[in-house]
């Protein structure tokens, strides 16, 4: 079993804000992140993917067929955007780094093998740093998972 | 003659578009940093002050006094703001990371001794990191700067 | 689950010396960090925590909040200081990064919740980089852990 | 349980190529990898051990021993080499970065105690990247690891 | 007059050897460098181009401009390619890393415009880092550099 | 022209006081830096050398030999030490990063040919980065450097 992490990069903006809270609240809340006009973030996206050698390639995983499906599910919906108004899923949610990379591993876990019958991969982990100080992890916890052990 | 140069980073939102330009021209120039809605970026923004050793202290400059300028005139200004719409300067210049980093430099320059007569330090340089491909510097061309030589 | 990664930094000075062992057993085990006026670092700090996402905000944790509690329990203690004279824990232990790494996260795990009745949150890895070659981590081995598989 | 982390890093050239595969299926599944006079990387190595700190020292384990260990079983073989040509072990495998980590992880883990009667550390995890996008990681899959939920 | 500087990355093998010095010579003067079968990195160019901001666009160069130069002249060359033996100017030249920085200015000096009449932009240095410890520059010296005196 | 950039890591302690200041301008001036039992820093310290490329070896500068410049007069020194107390130099000197920048440029300006007649390179620049924020830099002013104009 070896672990594969790719990263990528992308842009976007975003506002904190829940329509659900007071303005104080949401100001209490989300502080400067709550800026009525937004502001934005370069996002580093670390995707782990773990399986076995394939014997005949060496490799675990093709990282063009990789490359493909983090830019359809991910970058092409997420990067030189804003979250809130031109992504789906953030209109009623709010886009914080913890919501953006449950969405990523969600949209990958459903587009990357798991470990069932035949597959050979599984997505492992999802991770996204939205500062160099700030970064966020989403990990698989299938019965896989549980016995690979990490 | 020692040259000190510090660290800040800041977030914040931008679109790049121009008035003037008609949309397929804007499209053009700009490619996907012209979205409607914006997109943002983590900026890391290096300031360089040049000068002696003071040689009561040790140092070329004091770092809190520095940090209260940059902050002033930098940070309160464009972290977590949106360039476009919180700026004055940007209501009516593209917000390109070239222009903001002009923009910062000749805020900072106001505010920084420059090397006239009892002056010991000079602004020697802002750099201005986009994203970790793109990066901007505005030199300081003053007659002190043509003797020094750097 | 997600896993919420923040860091901090700090500088220190410390001297790798036990006083059970002689002075060529010192310098034997310990070498250069033996030197009896002592050296330094730059800590770099990474605090996990982990936790379901709060559906009110989006966040696992507060980061106003657990920067005041790393601030308290750990900054205010560490930084700008001689490890071996200012720390009362390090007057009768050796100052190693692997007891500081675990010091750091006693301290912590006494001040985060841990994951008991109502609690949402739980420390899950204090990690302590030395230098850019050496780094060192504790990590929670609860029963909430176990569960969780990583 | 402290888990310690130390870096090393080498340089080597490699060419992917597989010679039970046709030259179109080498250029399909490598790519400009597969150019058939090689290139090469700087490689990143992490080593990762784990165990109790030990009392009389307050560490994990001897890093002179260490660096003894990795510069005998990896780097002297590895650094500053064709892979291909000049490593006994990828004269027959296809040193992609997954067989390389693999073959590194078999190296150390016969190497550096593994957790046994009397054994304080073992091998826990090697962490190799192969470029600043690209990194793979083998871990130990250890009774002891089972146990330790990491 | 604003610098921009635009990263690139390219992985490619070489072998430090000199024809016309003796065995004994040649390893040692190029050390491990000089191993028969060559070694590679992988190689951070800096790009570095100064110029006005174009008032109409906010921007010194069109980006897309640029990397289309430096893919054509300089990636498409050197990526993934043994520099011995697939790079023409290399065959009769020792490929340190000295001589392809020195090599990658000239290919960009002919290719980007340096500041003649009615010639916005030029070319203002190129940097290229070998490993983390090793980097090199080349920097223009025309009159107009002079002037500007960086 | 080429200018050559080598890397090189210390650790060391310092503490920050004038012994003609009063208690509390020592405090004013430095802050934290002036606690009593000293702190420390991990100090990255670059060293570049202009020059042209000798056509016999395609190098600037032997690389072995400026190691062995750099361990002799500034590693074998600072390393592992108390600047204060361990380094003649700074007893009477406050150990600033700026002074040390500037001691470790004298060291080496008078160990590495600086441009007189048939020599080849001449140290350019010191650049010394004390923490992830600040770094410092003491540049060559000869008359080469002038003609230079870099």
């Amino acid at each position: 079993m070896v672990y594969l992490t790719r990263r990528y990069r992308f842009s976007a903006g975003h506002r904190l804000h829940n329509d659900v809270l007071s303005t104080e609240e949401n100001r209490r809340v989300y502080g400067k992140c709550n800026n009525p006009n937004g502001h934005g973030h370069n996002y580093l996206l670390e995707v782990t993917v773990a399986g076995p050698i394939d014997p005949a390639t060496g490799m675990v995983f093709d990282l063009v067929t990789l490359d493909g499906i983090v830019h359809e599910q991910v970058l092409d919906k997420f990067d030189h955007r804003n979250l809130n108004l031109d992504v789906e899923n953030f209109r009623t949610r709010v886009p914080t780094t913890e919501n953006l990379c449950l969405e990523i591993y969600a949209l990958l876990r459903n587009s990357i093998p798991q470990g069932g019958a035949g597959q050979r991969v599984r997505l492992d982990r999802v991770g996204l740093e939205e500062t160099s100080l700030n970064s966020f992890e989403c990990v698989g916890e299938t019965e896989g998972r549980k016995k690979a052990m990490r």
